[in-house]
């Protein structure tokens, strides 16, 4: 697709999914205002969506048109919300700025961060739960494909998933021993893949896919977001300073082992190519209308900045 | 029912409520194993399974003999749990100990603490999905109920629940202005007795109880959760602190505003009596089979400690 016509897709795309989004924050009202406001103040930070239009258009793509993948564009959101949210508490990485922005626990105080963190991954179950009430309450179908979506959705973002991979990061940070390949390759699989796998999948489920379908975006999500992580270490040795908005090389300072300095940097531009081609490839065992979204993976993934 | 029935009676549902949530814990194994010890761990604390004892009481008396309830019964017990792991961490009560054990977060660490509660919180909806798995696909009526005691169980572990609860009370504890009466009952109610009716609401639309019992069974699990609240504030001022095994009047000490110091201890007394009758009388319209469940209800109540 046209660099032109794919950005300004992405544009009407974005504004589209933050009205949806915002329909599902909470009100801030009543005694609990404070956890309510420090909620919509972390989901607004100006993140790019990027889950929710992974997952609203592969549901397209598989020939979803109904309303009940809404509440779940939001829940994905507030779960990749809350996770940053935790992460950059003090006794995690101790961040207070995000996106030029106080993080939330700095806004707000530690309490308030820990009680948003937790308020937002509740939240996103009672989000998605509410998808239940948008299908046919007698086409057990349909209430199927919910319950499988709610699934894939709760697996992928827990201990064998998202959480799962935070845990092993933490302890790789905390103890110093060299991560090894495999090592590392859990870590980018859980603690970023997971939710790319999540998005599309959800968005198959809901949208009727076929186990075959599923099974080929559940390994194009995969390529994705081990891919994304790559480049990301890559960028870190690559990039300008002023393209990425952070000192580069600083993983080399900070004597980070990553998938540049265990593999090499040809090695791992290799590897993005290869995977990139790959999850294109699968896209197009899925269907033939994935033009879009198509662009949109390999606009993530061979980012610049 | 009398007391010693009672007591044998409790001993053995306990030994099977063990049984039930042992068997939903995870494997401690993977590069995850951290977080997974770390969540068993708190689990495992020694807790009465309070929760889970009235989910199961009030399904078995609205008629409920299918084992779609247990993954509901672990589920609310790791809901509880996790608010607890964050209850205890630094920024919130900085508590070291507790029942007798180094708290979660002092024995893995603040971080791990952190994460081991969040990990919770979701596999507590990994499990509970699970319950689709054990109702006939094809049957809509009955993927409804389990959809619907989701909801029951989201909604009230949720910031307009239990989450909102301890927002006010972290709140009202540090602008140190005393609280109204209707604050106060707001906290109870949100931070304690929401989950006592999502365990009371969830075991009876699993059974199939009509939208007139449930609507009973939610006035009686709110008048027993602010009554075992009111209870507690009673004790602080009367129990011996040997019963308690804490220091008799530290709510007093404390400068704490309790339902005793706003209503005054004769009050208070006849409140709880109120209520705990009020419950008694609700659960008796319910169903004619309520003798267990009464007397648990009053016995949780009616404790001295």
């Amino acid at each position: 697709m046209e660099t032109q016509k794919f950005n300004a897709l992405m544009e009407e795309k974005t504004r589209e999914l933050e009205r949806i989004i915002g329909g599902f924050l909470p009100p801030e009202e009543g005694m609990q205002k404070t956890v309510l406001q420090a909620m919509n103040y972390s989901v607004l930070a100006g993140g790019k969506r990027l889950r929710p239009m992974l997952m609203l258009e592969t549901y397209r793509m598989c020939g979803g048109d109904g309303d009940e993948i809404e509440p779940f564009l939001a829940a994905i959101e507030m779960i990749h919300t809350y996770s940053l949210v935790h992460d950059d508490l003090p006794a995690m990485d101790n961040d207070m700025y995000r996106r030029g922005r106080e993080t939330t626990w700095k806004r707000y105080g530690e309490a308030m961060g820990i009680l948003a963190g937790d308020g937002l991954l509740n939240y996103a179950y009672e989000t998605a739960l509410s998808a239940f009430e948008r299908v046919d309450q007698s086409d057990a179908a349909a209430m199927g494909r919910v319950a499988r979506a709610l699934m894939i959705l709760a697996g992928q973002a827990g201990v064998y998933g998202m959480v799962g991979g935070q845990c092993a990061d933490v302890e790789a940070e905390s103890c110093g021993t060299p991560l090894t390949q495999g090592e590392l390759l859990f870590i980018h699989r859980n603690k970023t893949a997971a939710l790319i796998k999540a998005s599309m999948c959800v968005g198959a489920v809901l949208a009727g896919a076929d186990a075959a379908q599923i099974r080929a975006l559940e390994q194009c999500a995969e390529d994705v977001g081990i891919a994304f992580q790559i480049q990301d270490d890559i960028l870190d040795v690559e990039g300008s300073s002023e393209e990425l908005g952070k000192s580069v090389g600083s993983d080399a300072l900070n004597n980070k082992q990553t998938y540049v300095t265990l593999n090499g940097i040809e090695q791992a531009k290799k590897d993005v190519t290869m995977m990139s081609e790959r999850a294109a490839a699968l896209l197009a065992q899925v269907s033939d209308d994935h033009d879009f979204l198509k662009t949109l993976i390999l606009t993530l993934i061979h980012r610049r900045r």
